[in-house]
């Protein structure tokens, strides 16, 4: 088989379709620009959580039209003339790219990821970057979704067996992990992104022996730091609590101390009240209670209303999926072409409103309030507008609605987007990811609570300027039919 | 960063941890069978589309705990002693893994894999082989119920930016295959399954031109062959559809033929309908209509319905993610564990009676018709018993209402678990994906379409053996509490 981890050709034919068109034509060099965004936010929910610029950095820093590569465009793809290969042979990026951090809170409509490239070379890099930037931040929105409804509680990644893919489970967990969850249970996850590990025992460990209270006796003495015994192979209360509890005395009279014991179906409310209450009865007030089977944050918050007694949660399938809603919509669309040596902006009409895209090259800044600390809105811009930088006032304006507006002053205009690459040369650090993690928790903070909630947030502000309105309205009325 | 490739650690940390317990008391050779099944059918389909078979060979091949891998667990975790990391540092697979063949109709409740090797060694595999069966089973299934709406028509696999990750998109794109599919729009899973690829424009090479009929024509001057254009960038009937007939006009002129127009947004029925009959009119009826956006198999019924006029379907998000349900749940649990040098069947019990296992080392038949061909039921029996393949005339009960039952005989019972290692060394020779591909479509033959409609589909007859079904019981009384 060919070499698997060469990512060069993880795109789509018609990418490939249209670099040899630009070829054929001598327009390869000619510049182009394309943005990131997606349109509706996942879930319901009031903000994204941006991931995946770590797997775009590596992917874009990693393409080669290798040996292998060019042999089967040879082979396959007879239309394809002998010189574009030789020319793909070559192939670098030497353009630039600014993107969002990872572990920013992101609106709708407003840019991530920005390509300036020749035309050639941004083309090849759309489905890539969707492809990772989509699933990430999914993840971590859903995670940050579950963080909510569990802000004190320890949260474990547990999805490997349901998700889509080995991909997808190992860059799914480190997007829960930015967005507050604990730990995973995936090693190759733990190995590859430092994410701490975490995991019990399975049903088989009990099956395996002749007796559960064998089996968690055994299971003790192996890993005695670590205990966390699962107590539903049999009967959860009439045995799995009570050998459970047997153990952990007997660890006790060794001066150790059980971690906890582990649920895994029935009805977790009742099963862990009453858990709760018979290690407590055996003076074991200590040992932690935690839950697993198909958790979400509805079934945690409800289940919290319910005053379960869950300390920590292990959530699969729900999270590493995003089961409600699994996949994010996010596009990667020319905003401005290079014609006679100057950006022309472009635009793409739609019978879908909302599938119109905002011509041209844009920043964005999200304008954070200077008496409060906190974000007022995120404010888009054509490029080389320097208004929101200045800390002029602003008056940002409903577009459906043009009567409803507010006028803000007195904040600061932070660039959400960062120079990554520029002329092909990496200028941006990749952070560690507790760097991350810990950016994005104070990104948090910035936000009311309002707009964080799970149920009916409130609509955080993303404004174009009047000019990028108007850019967009001209456009518009330019290829009117 | 570690490297990538290496799925050794490509699991959950409590097999590591259940691996270790076993080696601390010197239980690692104890023999344990495991057996992977899912309970429920996803997409309230009829039946399954087993795959994943290719993808976990591959990786039981290579297994390897090397020193990067062993360095990680001596670092991060001080519970596990240097011996056992020693240990580690020589595994391999020498058990006996059987399994479906990828390309099967499966059903659920029967086993698909069974593991039968050192509890060591089965432990570990367990996450793996479920991640990639479970993503790959469920998207090929997916497939097969978008190929039943369409049997004739063209189905190309498009969703890599919308895919869960890098992996997901290229073993989807081989399992939409598997079931039907005639190509993939991504270039790597081309190259590495050899996959045909498909592809056309993007709405970006219109907007990059200055006019729609300039980058029409650009695109049909580079790739004359493949010639699809895509009509909607401004205005579907008004503007891309003539366009693009004036270029199919020109390349006649040339000797050409233009393959088709792609649409992707608006009412698919009547632009569809519309568009050809421009078409027809301009004398173009070779000239194929294809559609994307967001189909699935429930669109592309009703869109049929309503005589649209397409030819070839695009399909994204909802393939690659199995929108509708994105998780198969299949478990890996075990069924026999080594006692004194014989295998002690064991058992799960759970609240809810379908989770309950089925003890014991079993088989599984295809109880095959033949007087007609067709399959009549799928029949599990402990291993050893010859009942079925001797032809013996057979009893099937319903086990939730005995008194519902059928006989069968005049049948040949075909074996569904083929061996693919046996003792560690590989017996199996993985079959081309043409070869997959073919198989399934003469597997679909053998069922009755009243198993294979995509809507409230007749059930297909799992049964136990009665010998099964008794040891079952017996074992559910034996751990009643």
């Amino acid at each position: 088989m060919a070499t698997y981890d060469n990512l060069t050709l993880h795109t789509d034919k018609y990418q490939i379709n249209m670099m040899y068109a630009h070829w054929i034509h001598g327009t390869t060099d000619n510049k182009a620009v394309f943005e990131v965004f997606f349109r509706k936010l996942p879930f319901g929910n009031g903000y994204a959580v941006f991931a995946g610029l770590q797997r775009i950095v590596e992917y874009v820093r990693s393409l080669s039209f290798n040996e292998e590569v060019i042999e089967y465009l040879r082979e396959q793809e007879e239309d394809y003339a002998p010189a574009f290969l030789e020319k793909l042979q070559s192939f670098r990026f030497t353009g630039n790219l600014c993107s969002v951090e990872e572990g920013t809170i992101v609106f709708p409509n407003e840019p991530l990821i920005r390509v300036e490239a020749s035309v050639f070379e941004a083309q090849l890099l759309e489905t890539a970057i969707l492809n990772f930037m989509n699933f990430q931040t999914l993840i971590a929105t859903k995670a940050s979704r579950i963080r909510q409804v569990a802000p004190k509680d320890i949260l474990m990644e547990f999805g490997t067996r349901r998700a889509q893919e080995a991909d997808a489970a190992i860059w799914g967990a480190r997007a829960a992990y930015i967005a507050g969850f604990d730990s995973t249970s995936n090693m190759r996850a733990g190995m590859l992104f430092g994410i701490p590990t975490k995991g019990t025992h399975a049903h088989a460990w009990v099956q395996d022996h002749d007796s559960e209270e064998e089996a968690f006796f055994r299971y003790a003495a192996a890993l005695p730091n670590q205990v966390t015994l699962l107590v539903d192979t049999y009967d959860t209360l009439k045995s799995g609590v009570p050998h459970a509890i047997k153990v952990a005395k007997a660890m006790e009279a060794q001066g150790k101390r059980m971690s906890g014991i582990r649920l895994d179906s029935g009805d977790l409310a009742y099963l862990s009240k009453t858990a709760r209450a018979m290690l407590d009865e055996a003076g074991l007030p200590y040992v932690k209670i935690v839950a697993s089977n198909d958790l979400d944050e509805n079934i945690i918050f409800n289940l919290k209303a319910q005053d379960c007694q869950i300390d920590s949660w292990g959530v699969g399938t729900q999270l590493i999926t995003a089961a409600d809603q699994p996949a994010l919509g996010g596009v990667y669309k020319l905003v401005a072409r290079e014609k006679d040596g100057e950006y022309v902006p472009v635009i793409k009409i739609s019978g879908n409103p909302e599938k119109v895209t905002t011509p041209g090259l844009k920043e964005v800044y999200r304008l954070m309030n200077r008496r409060n600390g906190m974000a007022e809105a995120d404010y888009i811009v054509l490029s080389g507008d320097t208004e929101a930088l200045e800390g002029r006032k602003l008056k940002l304006f409903d577009k459906l609605h043009p009567y409803l507006y507010k006028y803000v002053e007195d904040y600061e205009a932070v660039p959400l987007l960062k120079p990554i690459f520029i002329g092909g040369e990496q200028v941006y650090e990749l952070p560690e990811l507790d760097q991350i993690r810990a950016y994005h928790a104070k990104q948090l903070k910035m936000f009311w609570p309002e707009y964080l909630r799970k149920l009916n947030p409130a609509a955080y502000l993303v404004d174009l300027s009047p000019q990028a309105w108007q850019l967009k309205m001209d456009l518009i009325h330019a290829n009117k039919m």
